[in-house]
This record gives C-alpha cells, structure tokens and sequence, in this order.
C-alpha cells in the first residue's frame, strides 16, 4: 500500500499561526478541501496564504460534502491505490479515519453516514483534552465519551490526538510526531500513553 | 395544545446532587427512558433514587433508541396531544426539540435522521458554556459552533442554556427559571441574554 497520510491535530497552535506548527513536515502542495467550513473562498485564501492542506472546520459539513460531491471513495483510491499524499487537519484527519464517530463537533449538518474515507482502519479524537480536574462544568469529560463509544460493539481504537499532535502514516508504519503526547483508548483495555517518537504501526493492522 | 414540559440544561450540578437543582419543580412522577447510557439498570437505579425523568447521558444513542422502539411519534402524541408531562435534561432535554443539531455529545451511533420529538419548534444548546478567553485550547468555542449551524439555510432559534437553568413550557407560555441566565441565538440577527423569570413564550411560535 503506498500510504503516505499526515493525520494532524489541529491546523491552529495557540501563540502560533494557521498550520504553522507543522510547516516542517510539509514537502509538497496538495488538493485543499474547503467543504468544512460556509465561506469557502474565504477559507481557501487562509489555506493558501499559508499553503496547501486538507483542513479542519465542521466535520459533519465536510464528510457531507465530500460525500454529495461523490469524493468519498475517489480519494480513497486515490490515496491507497495511487499514493497521493494527505494531509489532514482536525475535521480533515476525522474524515480519513474509519469514521467520524469521534468527532467533537457539533451535528450542525446530516451525512449520509458516519463512515467515512477509512485511510486507516481506527479512529481519531483531535483536539483531545484532558479532564480539568478545577472545570466545575458537569458536561462529559472526552475520556468519558470516548469510553461511551467503546460501551458500542465493535467500536475500533481511538487515538486522542493532542493539540500540537499528528501521526504520520507511510504505508504500513505510522509514527507519531509533534510536542505533545498522544493517548490511546482500546475497547476493554486499559488507556496508554504514547511520546512524540513513538511507532504506532500495530493501529494499522486490522487485529489492533 | 395541553403540552407540560420542563426542559433542563444538566441533570447534574457542581456540589449538588443528581437533579437535586430542580427537585423544587418536580411535582409528578413521570417515565424515565433510560437509553442515553449504556447501564440501564444502573442509570435507572440513579435516576429512581432520587426521582423519575427524562434523563441525559449520550442524545446519538438516546435518539436512535426512541426511533428503534418507535417511541418518537408515540412521545410526541402523548405529550402533544394528551398532555403528559414531559421532562428532559441535557440529552433528554435535546431529544425533545426539533433536533439534535446543536447537541454537545460525541456521535457515537448514528441515528436515522436528526430531527428529534419536535416538542417545541427551536433547538436547545444544553450545558451552554461561554468562551475561556484564557483558554489556550484551539477548537471552537460553543458561540462559534452554534453560528456555524447558523451558516447552514432555515435553521431555527438555539436557546444556550448554562447549567443551572431550564424552561417550563405550559401550553403556549414558556418561562426561563433556574439560578443562570440564558443566551438565544436567532440566525442572522444579534444574540440575546435572558435572565431568569424571563417570559420565552415568543419561541413558542413558528415565526420566531
């Protein structure tokens, strides 16, 4: 498989710019899909200004999108048949993923359903957050609602991207980079945290 | 129309107990459906210690639920029509609006449409939370979600309920009560705080 995904966290780092926090990982310019968010001109001026990415917004408006747009498996071919990279950003790494039950966003919009491309056979939760044990809001925590996830049967693997986190996938071995570390929630078993470094291959194979 | 419903933010309060905040407005028992987590047993023993209602937990699952047990139409008709008191909180509370668009909670299952029990004609944001501005956190705040669901055409009013707060609606008066204020969004006009006592009654219309 010619695989070669970069899956970020988030496309803005406090106290940075619009993708700026991984401007070193970028090598080459890619199809930008401005679906996520309403003004897409706009967006796309954001996008190009800085460069090229596949990026971030409503998730829910972007796999729709893609979907009315009968993109959804033309990328996939694209990408695991042809080896064009991608790069995704927030709602653009939840769409490459298997699907995007994950999501923190809101429903604002109702796909057709919630598969979606399936780059990699698991999920991801950007922007994962970690409990405020000072917070005296009483809404889920995101461990609590990844956890109700995995209450469902089948339910893959979810890796919770931190904000400054991204996973760079090259055919069959992934690696996670970035400053901060990742953590990964597997139904039935318990949490583990990864470092930046780290070989995440085993999440592509499909026994994980 | 006979409709009685209490619509509340969160069945849970810092330093308070589960629903103890609004025990003072309960004067009935009424059915729990206890679908929004995946202990039913559990969740019903909590909800029966204190008192029956229509409780929160994941809204995906709690909708799909009540379209699996083709409870919609039924719940519709018995609150609509002969005038079952309705009370919901947080999942519960969005399940009773025109629709889940504007819920919180993570897509963990994926219903067969969005459009909820339709109770009243807007959507609730409940556990409506205002923006940190000392937050480094990157995703969106609850204002910008909400005005992005906005963006999308003939989306009704969201009514940002905090925790601590609810709406009574009987017949065609609705009524804002509780300890927090409220913040209504109406697409393409300026949003709007509510204290509590205000009188809501002009949502009850359909050219609100």
């Amino acid at each position: 498989m010619k695989r070669r995904l970069l899956l970020v966290s988030n496309s803005t780092l406090h106290g940075g710019g619009y993708l700026q926090h991984f401007a070193s990982n970028l090598t080459r310019r890619i199809l930008f899909v401005p679906y996520a968010l309403h003004d897409r001109d706009a967006y796309s001026k954001t996008a190009r200004d800085k460069f090229k990415t596949l990026g971030g917004g409503n998730t829910f408006r972007l796999l729709k999108s893609l979907y009315d747009s009968k993109l959804v498996t033309e990328i996939r071919k694209r990408v695991l048949e042809d080896g064009i990279p991608y790069m995704g950003s927030s709602a653009g790494t939840n769409v490459s993923t298997i699907s995007i039950n994950t999501t923190n966003d809101m429903p604002i919009v109702y796909p057709p359903t919630f598969a979606a491309i399936g780059l990699v056979p698991f999920n991801i939760n950007p922007h994962y957050l970690d409990a405020d044990p000072n917070s005296k809001h009483m809404g889920e925590t995101r461990e609590q609602r990844i956890v109700q996830y995995h209450e469902e049967p089948d339910t893959p693997c979810v890796l919770g991207l931190r904000e400054g986190s991204m996973l760079l996938v090259e055919g069959s071995k992934a690696t996670l980079l970035g400053s901060t570390k990742a953590r990964l929630f597997q139904r039935g078993k318990h949490t583990t945290e990864y470092e930046p470094g780290s070989d995440l291959s085993f999440l592509l194979t499909d026994a994980q």
